[in-house]
């Protein structure tokens, strides 16, 4: 049964979805209406087709510039360095944060061979260069704003800090503001079950109340 | 960002997907090369367009009838009656069956309102009822010959026991030997962590060694 195993092994390499899982789903699939399965076939091709990294930050949109980097409400003197553009999501569901964007596309991983040329960098450092000069295409006046601040907003894993020192030492010659979002315990968290490292980070950015 | 929503919703309403693993499916296919995207809408395509069941036996199959029915090395006078027809790949990964099969298309569950005429139970009887009559036809000669035993092999649930039950009463009259998969302690359990029910039936089946 060709198609049948081919749907099964396209599927079984996602992430997170085994041999097994993969059967499951194409079995749930073959007792859907072919309709139903044709639109999940065409919501991939669409993605395939539509969606690319946006010129100038890197976050995946349908149009270029993105939505962030064109909407003239966005604070433009503001950049929020993340590794993928799924964390943008994360950022934007906070309500918290009016500025834009930047996506790297990862993190420094010397294992995986992911060094500073496999990331989005240059254009990051251009960005935050590149300011006097205002066009006169309002949609982009914003972006050619000055960049005032760069958070940092990389993962708190041994890479993502490895890449946040790295974009540190490579923005401070700019002299921009650089900052990073705060650690300390999670809100709902539990004092016990709280790491230590967490912990003394918490500790050392007590703030006064 | 519409394509990339619609693409999140389709892969949410998979079982055993929600929302952020969806999301997380989604942005991963994103740094995808569009055409391993594409590949995986055309094996959903495929499967949407050439897989329907099997007219004899409700298998899942590209041809009709199945590679199973079509078979002159498979021994027609058995068939297997399963719930759906992700368990056939089960019975025949042992290697010890070479009956033909039934799909059922689920099992009697009152409460999702699915009752006998929802199961593809009436070709069964017809399968078995069918018989003298030789076809000329040497691709279904086999299918058309006696009937002599139908294994039910729905699952150890409570509907999969009503469904048995419920087969086994529809099969009785037509005088066909109607068998069961054996309940017992699986290979590799331990008696401590195995249920009573499955033990007292495991105690009741003893064979002689």
């Amino acid at each position: 049964l060709s198609v049948i195993d081919d749907l099964t092994s396209e599927l079984a390499r996602l992430p997170g979805i085994g041999r097994k899982t993969a059967l499951r789903l194409t079995y749930h699939l073959l007792k859907r209406p072919p309709e139903e399965i044709k639109r999940l076939a065409r919501a991939l091709e669409g993605v395939a087709d539509r969606v690319h990294a946006c010129s100038r930050c890197g976050n995946l949109t349908e149009n270029d510039p993105c939505a962030f980097c064109a909407s003239p409400r966005r604070d433009a003197s503001l950049i929020c360095v993340v590794e993928e553009a799924a964390d943008i999501g994360a950022i934007e569901r906070t309500g918290e944060y009016r500025g834009l964007y930047h996506v790297l596309g990862g993190r420094l991983s010397p294992l995986e061979g992911i060094g500073p040329d496999e990331l989005n960098v240059a254009a990051l450092l251009t960005r935050v260069r590149t300011v006097e000069q205002v066009s006169q295409d309002s949609a982009l006046a914003h972006a050619i704003a000055r960049v005032t601040e760069v958070i940092i907003a990389t993962n708190p894993s041994v890479e993502g800090e490895a890449t946040a020192t790295f974009l540190q030492r490579q923005l401070q010659p700019l002299g921009v503001r650089i900052t990073r979002l705060a650690r300390g315990i999670p809100v709902g968290g539990d004092l016990e079950y709280v790491d230590g490292v967490t912990l003394a980070q918490a500790l050392s950015g007590r703030r006064e109340i």
